[in-house]
């Protein structure tokens, strides 16, 4: 089971740190956004360990092989062993970079995750998938390495911007969509809450994606099968970050997009009721997770060629994961590229 | 249990092969030198499939991650998804260069082994510990990741220069000294046979080394306790390999070096008897490993740090492992660099 922790002071972030920490020498890593918020807050709780910090630039761009080298550089020049922890705080990039370069170093070290984005607390953070893009495509390189504990403290939100804040929220509706009808609806009922932030509210949609997550994740560790599911409107979101170099759309923006755009599909080859689809609309409209002045400008042909690498496919046939019903997805193999240009076409024109 | 197979025929390796291959589309990766000699081969015995072949430089020097990126970028160029097969056919170099990338490509694909040397056989190509060389040291990044088959064909030692199988020969010996004290006086007996590659002999010595492995590896397959007891000789080896920059001596001239170095350093702290290391140094001596002109001369502060780097040590702490009768070793920590400097310095003068 994965060994995640709701956390409501900094007293206990400090136990459960020292709780999880086998040797005193620790690097820490984080963005340079988050270093300005946090960094010193962590380094006082860590005060009796000897700590190294890396600070990466943020955003998606620099999640790359540069960035897991500038953390092993550290390492090595610290002589670390293999005993040592690493600590990432941060969002989703942070977490998948340090926990790649957790399970590559000396073959595997200790690393413990604090997610300080509301993608990373209720997605990325929890079920051990780290790496980094490569070539320009999405996580191309990287392992599945569990992190020893995931430390999730929803205060941290509180400073995030709203755009990234809407963005997990296409994460928590992701897990309605494909896994569980019932917080679907919940979430038809709490969305104005849950985007308010208010704080029962925002526990409540945290732990429940996080339990949904782990029974998951515990179930198909190593996506054979069953996690497949979790990848509900990431072959589309995938592909249009790519696309667009990862510089126009958050990435729940991306997989909110992916997910409307998955929708549709399933309705056009009758998999779903339109039902489905208009209430996946409302509450993304709702939820707010889309700029209203949305534009699709990009090569629908090279989306296609992005969409042909995901990790997901065999032997050259494109696999996706399309409602079935809500709360309930299948997986979907051998959808004609033809099928995807006249779906995004009609989308863009929309 | 490792999946290994020693095989004596084509159309074994050819039915091996086929019942391994999931699907149809392969990337074979081998060295410049086992290309000449079996590449042609192994591509008649694999022409139902799709083949790209990625050729490395032959040579420790090469073991870097500009040759696990050249694996990876052929991938990328020829879309192939998490369900290829990649196959690796050569020494340890290009065992874990495969291994490596396969372990991280779409976080983990399918790989099968055939390994050409005798290191490889005996020891390289089992227990599914991949990497490269970083920073100037040995295998610092790297999985743990294990071939789903290691087929193993000791025809292909036919063509193994003298050099590289008496390297090969200092392994076969450190099961002996570490595990086996049975297997130890059976080298005694059979070592001149086994020099002049007497097939049955070989193939004993192969079998026996493969099964100790295996076992081992089952019982610790991250490397938490038992299995240290197989790198015996390899926190000296790998340091003298690193400070001769990997030029001077062959990984298995470099082990026997630190197998005499350990045993040495074990009778000066009265942990084993002074005739253990006499047989040792006979039996590396008729196995004809060591050059007979051997000179140690590297600066000992620089092998010391090296050592230092070693990814058994904890907290700072030297960490080797040293004989305590023929057939078994143990983890001792906290023995002094100025020891190991004496150490050092005797041998080179003696």
């Amino acid at each position: 089971m994965q060994n995640f922790h709701i956390i409501d002071s900094d007293l206990q972030l400090q136990q459960l740190l020292q709780k999880n920490i086998l040797n005193p020498r620790i690097v820490v890593v984080t963005d340079d956004v988050v270093s300005e918020l946090y960094l010193n807050n962590l380094l006082n709780i860590l005060s009796d360990f000897a700590v190294q910090t890396v600070i990466i630039p943020s955003g998606e761009q620099y999640k790359n092989w540069d960035a897991v080298t500038k953390i092993i550089d550290v390492l090595v020049a610290n002589q670390h062993d293999r005993y040592s922890t690493l600590i990432s705080i941060g969002g989703g990039v942070i977490g998948d970079l340090t926990g790649f370069a957790a399970s590559i170093y000396m073959r595997g070290m200790p690393w413990l995750q604090i997610p300080t984005t509301l993608i990373g607390q209720v997605d990325a953070a929890m079920g051990g998938k780290t790496g980094c893009n490569y070539a320009g495509i999405k996580n191309l390189i990287g392992t599945f390495y569990q992190a020893q504990a995931v430390l999730i403290k929803p205060d941290y939100l509180n400073t995030l911007p709203e755009r990234e804040y809407a963005s997990g929220l296409a994460e928590i509706i992701k897990y309605g969509m494909a896994c569980d009808s019932e917080f679907f609806c919940w979430l038809e009922e709490n969305m104005l809450a849950l985007k308010s932030r208010e704080s029962k509210i925002l526990q409540l949609a945290i732990t429940t994606c996080c339990a949904i997550k782990s029974r998951i994740v515990q179930a198909d560790e190593y996506d054979h099968g069953l996690r497949r599911v979790l990848n509900f409107g990431h072959t589309f979101g995938h592909a249009i970050e790519a696309v667009t170099q990862f510089k126009v759309y958050l990435h729940g923006e991306a997989v909110a997009l992916g997910m409307l755009l998955a929708t549709r599909l399933a309705v056009t080859l009758k998999r779903v009721d339109l039902t489905v689809l208009r209430r996946l609309e409302h509450l993304i409209q709702v939820a707010g997770v889309l700029p209203k002045s949305l534009q699709m400008h990009f090569d629908v042909c090279e989306l296609n060629n992005y969409m042909s690498q995901d990790k997901k496919n065999r032997a050259g046939q494109l696999c996706l994961i399309l409602p079935c019903a809500l709360g309930a997805v299948t997986v979907v193999q051998g959808v004609e590229a033809k099928c995807i240009e006249e779906l995004i076409k009609e989308y863009a024109s929309s």
